[in-house]
């Protein structure tokens, strides 16, 4: 089992991207690493800038990752600020803004960055499309999750549940896509960069 | 005069700055140099990391500004991201927000941050006080300026026009701290470190 940092507190994330990357032999450990997070439209930026950054604080190979959702109708917004929007104006916020708006398209995006060195950063995305429903609805997951309804079901997120939202979430899928080039590329991953001090390798 | 870089393509601002500065004895001067924004919900901090990130990529002294418009109702909402949020949803995204909101008071806040070294930051703030109108009105300035009434008028800075927003704003408070401080502190600016390529002293 490879273990590699990832730059995140949140628990949730750590779990949801172990699920996925099992299967590569790869595992996650969180790594309490100072996070910067730049203002850009373009979620890949932000999370390569956080990992360049991430790997110069911490001097090993780091994972950092970044999401937001994009909603059509309003010209992506909240999309890389999806965060602090939920902070202040929250779902209700959302839902006031597609009020009588029938084009309720929207997706959600993932960006994961992995620093190997100092000048080799890779980003893998992952994307799930969907719409904003017309009330919040279920209990699982945490952020958009209770509005948002994946394309090919009629349930939210926050319905769907864990193993539903693990099979088609554009997290679920970046992590994916990580797992496979990291599966074709070990050799980038020398052992005496990945000790972490939790354990052995 | 002493001539100081601001690192703004926005010819506006500068115009704006230096109607204020100019009784200090100070020009600012338009430098194009990369500038680091990071999210993060205080506008000192991000004008602060801007000033340190662009000392270090000029080399002189060298002054940022941010602003944003905070909108009690909304917890604060746009805040930092009021420029994305005015990019994405617009005026007509924000007074949907508001709609059928009879409390609709709102601050514009600059933060100007000057390096004079490498660990050497100073920021100073601004803030206008007012209420957000229930449709826009007026031509005048960019961004919120047609939907913002500052207090103490009754027409928003979009209708007030150039000499009523340069005398209340948030950028012109916050670059009156500045060239107080500044007339205060001149030591701090060694004249070899000011020039600039285009012009001499």
């Amino acid at each position: 089992m490879i273990r590699i940092a990832f730059a995140t507190r949140n628990e949730h994330k750590v779990a949801e991207a172990n699920r996925v990357l099992k299967e590569f032999g790869i595992e996650l450990y969180p790594a309490n690493v100072e996070k910067l997070e730049i203002q850009s439209d373009d979620l890949e930026e932000i999370a390569r800038v956080a990992a360049e950054h991430a790997f110069k604080k911490f001097g090993k190979p780091i994972i950092v990752e970044d999401s937001g959702l994009f909603i059509d109708a309003l010209n992506g917004f909240p999309g890389p600020y999806s965060s602090y929007v939920y902070r202040t104006i929250g779902l209700r916020g959302v839902l006031k803004l597609l009020d009588g708006c029938r084009k309720r398209d929207a997706y959600f995006k993932a960006a994961v960055a992995i620093a190997l060195k100092n000048d080799l950063v890779m980003v893998f995305t992952g994307v799930v499309r969907g719409s904003i429903s017309l009330e919040p609805r279920g209990a699982y997951g945490f952020g958009y999750d209770p509005i948002f309804i994946p394309e090919g079901f009629n349930r939210t997120f926050a319905e769907l549940g864990e193993e539903a939202k693990c099979s088609v979430s554009h997290r679920a899928r970046a992590f994916r896509k990580l797992g496979e080039w990291l599966a074709s590329n070990k050799q980038l991953l020398s052992p005496n960069n990945l000790n972490d001090d939790s354990g052995g390798e």
